[in-house]
């Protein structure tokens, strides 16, 4: 985590993931990032390219995956 | 996994946590399910209460979270 | 429907229309992808041009657009 | 279609299904609604209470399922 | 607004922002736009390529950015 | 904002909107929350009531509406 611009907020979003990027993969306009969580768990994460250069995403950056609750399906 | 009308089909999200529910809370038309996926991360996911029943969802199934990559937000 | 490593699995999403896929458009990230479920009803799904080539989407393919119940918004 | 304060617009959103209400139940804050959109297909949509209200939803009301084809999953 | 094939409907979607496009940028599947609010606030809509070039959005459009209520994540 | 466990860190989500609370509706399940980003801008944002009660959203607190990019439709 780093302070670039970051504000000390709180935020609704229940699903906050930890974990360290593997892969950065840029697109014209997006752009697919994979996030470690726990091994061997990998979450895909799809946003803008513009976004991605924004933060400065790399591989090994320690990042947090960020999921609202509404947005997640419930596979039995 | 059970097999209750299920289907034999892979599907395009690219997250798919597999967990077991520690809590189910129904309102009236959502419910709020709790998963715990690997010490300490749980998921929040909200249903509706209708998929909730159909699911047959209660404290210790194990279920797969599924969430599609444009749904997830990266902080860092 | 095929059974490439999918598993028998109910999902929570309310919607999931099946219908025939009549074009596969990729990009460097992600893809666009028309079905048809009746005539004249097309659905247009974007999804990562990873999962197209995981699953192998092609056109007059059997497949399944699944979509969360929050997701749809109403015009009256 | 009516035009209580409608605008004359397009919307982005490439999947506009017309259909017609079959069920709306209200919880407290949001509220399930059923569409019919062509037999056997049934799109369940959940939205808010407010919105439920403002429109004016009943059952037998002819509307339009709105879904950005970014909130499609595919499955085969 | 224009009314080329628009129809009259309100849709449920609660936020509706009214703005003037400043920016388009395409890619190959999606497209990046940036609609100014109100100063200093600009909104950043991905949608698809097809979105943008049928609506043939392009720099001082005045448009619409409309937000379902469920995708709001709050931060305090 | 304030620091009760908030974490600095820049996410990935565009838009971020400043805003007041004007009214938070607590369901049993969900919480209806409108904020005024700008006269006559009121956002309304549909969050778990659980993250409602975690965050103390009340009244007149200063907060930040959050929204990826890809949940934004466009009306022209």
């Amino acid at each position: 985590m780093n302070n670039n611009g970051g504000e000390i907020m709180d935020i609704s979003a229940r699903n906050q993931l930890n974990g360290k990027i593997t892969s950065v993969e840029l697109g014209a306009v997006m752009a697919n990032i994979k996030i470690e969580i726990t091994e061997p768990n990998v979450i895909t994460a799809v946003i803008t390219k513009e976004s991605a250069e924004k933060l400065g995403l790399t591989e090994g950056d320690d990042v947090c995956a960020i999921i609202k609750s509404t947005e997640v399906i419930i596979g039995k």
